[in-house]
């Protein structure tokens, strides 16, 4: 039964986060400049989305800083300098944390050094106890956190269950059905929505939902699982994201019916930035992502065919299915 | 409650519709090499396609046949020299006849004297009784009939009702939720799809959907109907239609599991046929698009936005908004 059968009326509990950087930055290398992540965070305040993602805190150990964006390690000086303190807190800065590729214990500084909100700790299912440490080392430092569990397409339904009771017990603030490769349909996405929330409702923690466009159902997925119960949306503008993007802004916040999201500032803001970036990079629904998705692969091999500007969709099919 | 809930099984009442070449047309003025033409029959027989669309009966007092790729008219001669008699029905042939802008009386001979099986009446909802008439005559002229109830969002439900009691009463074969201009939500659709079921199941008449993507929704409202017992469903090759498109055939034949649809003469032809078209004419989901869904009116003024090489979203909207 969906909650939002009304289309009229709207649930004041439903958060939209941002990750246009974040996910997008996987497109362009984080090469945001200065002057769009500004007009971004204007962007998003005036838009009245809730929470605004900034990137990963990647570990400096394992990536290069002189071969990414600074996006890619959102240290909090660099994040200060361009955004500032965000002291009025009309939105709430997140950043991402990938388990085993983040020096979180280091490069995390308590909160209130810093002028990110939300620490969201990105984990495989296989590795969810350092997940937990990560998550209770951020609560520790005073952040909300979340917990994106990747791939949730390739799980098992008991190992999820398994991380979903670990999770839930760290004080986690919002789990994240994250359908990484675009695979899911919506029937699947409200069966796995009653399962998050199963654990959502026992323990009082939020669930969220990150989508990918392989199969032109970002933006369905994440109505579907906001009809279901789930609060915490993620989108970009324009739909930016690796491979075949994600659920887009655009269409999220023309669906949203609370007053205090305003459809014109994020199109304004994709003529004057994402309409340029698109031209400089590419992602968005194509028949390579289609393919990785309906066979629940990782986008890799996907992103790898566009990259080398290929086009014959049916070799890249032929290697794929051979690969599966 | 989701008939398909099962995603693993398939119910073999489903019929695929390419519409590519109608709803196509309306972008490249209906300008089909006969090399396409024959290329995309032998796909959709080795894809399993179950109905190809033409394109229209278009009344040549009306519309000048010099202006116009053949395809608008759907002579049957044009149809027996390119296509042939299609004798071993591997699939059914369809035309659309628009009412008010189809000489049906004269221009649809005898099935016995055409290669094709199903006249597809359009209708806006204020032109019923000439549908009916339409419907009546296609059928004592042997052919299999459907008809599109276009525009369905802009449309009383008690208009509606009305309208579908007398279609369904003139033995019309399939009845058609048309979201022409890409508004409706998949909730919405779920509610409509309950309605004209009530109709078909009541006089034993199917019903069918045919969708558009201004809101990325083209495919998610096609397979929510799908699911709520909707067994027609039109789709075209790489989403090719007006405006923003339509439901893509490679989503579609995906997602269905009856071991009959196949997947892999898709994606060639669109590799080899729809990768070029998409190079000369333009489609598919953007901002213009959007925001015409959003406030439910025609796509004219986006398609004319797109004509006219503009990009300033901002400005369309303005115009839009002030116009509604």
């Amino acid at each position: 039964m969906k909650e939002l059968s009304n289309l009229l009326g709207y649930r004041d509990t439903i958060r939209v986060l941002d990750c246009t950087m974040r996910d997008g930055g996987l497109v362009n290398g984080f090469g945001f400049t200065d002057e769009f992540v500004k007009a971004l965070y204007q962007t998003n305040i005036s838009a009245g989305v809730d929470c605004m993602e900034l990137g990963y805190k990647a570990d400096k150990m394992i990536f290069d800083q002189d071969k990414f964006g600074k996006w890619k390690f959102c240290n909090d000086d660099d994040i200060f300098a361009v955004i500032g303190d965000n002291a009025d807190k009309k939105i709430k800065l997140a950043v991402m944390a990938d388990v085993g590729r983040c020096n979180f214990r280091e490069d995390i500084r308590p909160r209130s050094e810093s002028a990110v909100d939300i620490i969201r700790v990105a984990t495989y299912v296989n590795t969810i106890p350092e997940c937990c440490l990560m998550i209770e080392d951020a609560k520790n430092k005073g952040y909300e956190v979340t917990c994106n569990i990747m791939a949730v397409a390739t799980s098992q339904e008991a190992d999820i269950k398994c991380a979903l009771e670990m999770i839930a017990k760290t004080g986690v603030d919002v789990i994240y059905i994250v359908d990484s490769y675009g695979s899911l349909y919506p029937e699947q996405i409200a069966r796995i929505s009653d399962l998050y929330l199963e654990y959502g409702n026992k323990y009082g923690i939020e669930i969220g939902i990150h989508s990918h466009n392989n199969q032109q159902l970002a933006f369905a997925n994440t109505i579907e699982a906001c009809g279901d119960g789930v609060n915490w949306l993620d989108a970009t503008y324009f739909g930016m994201g690796r491979g075949a993007g994600n659920c887009a802004m655009e269409n999220l916040i023309a669906f949203l019916r609370n007053p205090k999201y305003r459809i014109y500032p994020v199109i304004k803001f994709i003529e004057e930035y994402m309409v340029p970036i698109s031209s400089e990079c590419k992602w968005g629904y194509d028949m390579q992502y289609l393919m990785t998705g309906i066979l629940n692969q990782h986008p890799r091999t996907a992103i790898k065919f566009t990259a080398d500007g290929r086009h014959d969709y049916t070799g890249f099919y032929k290697e794929i299915v051979a690969q599966d």
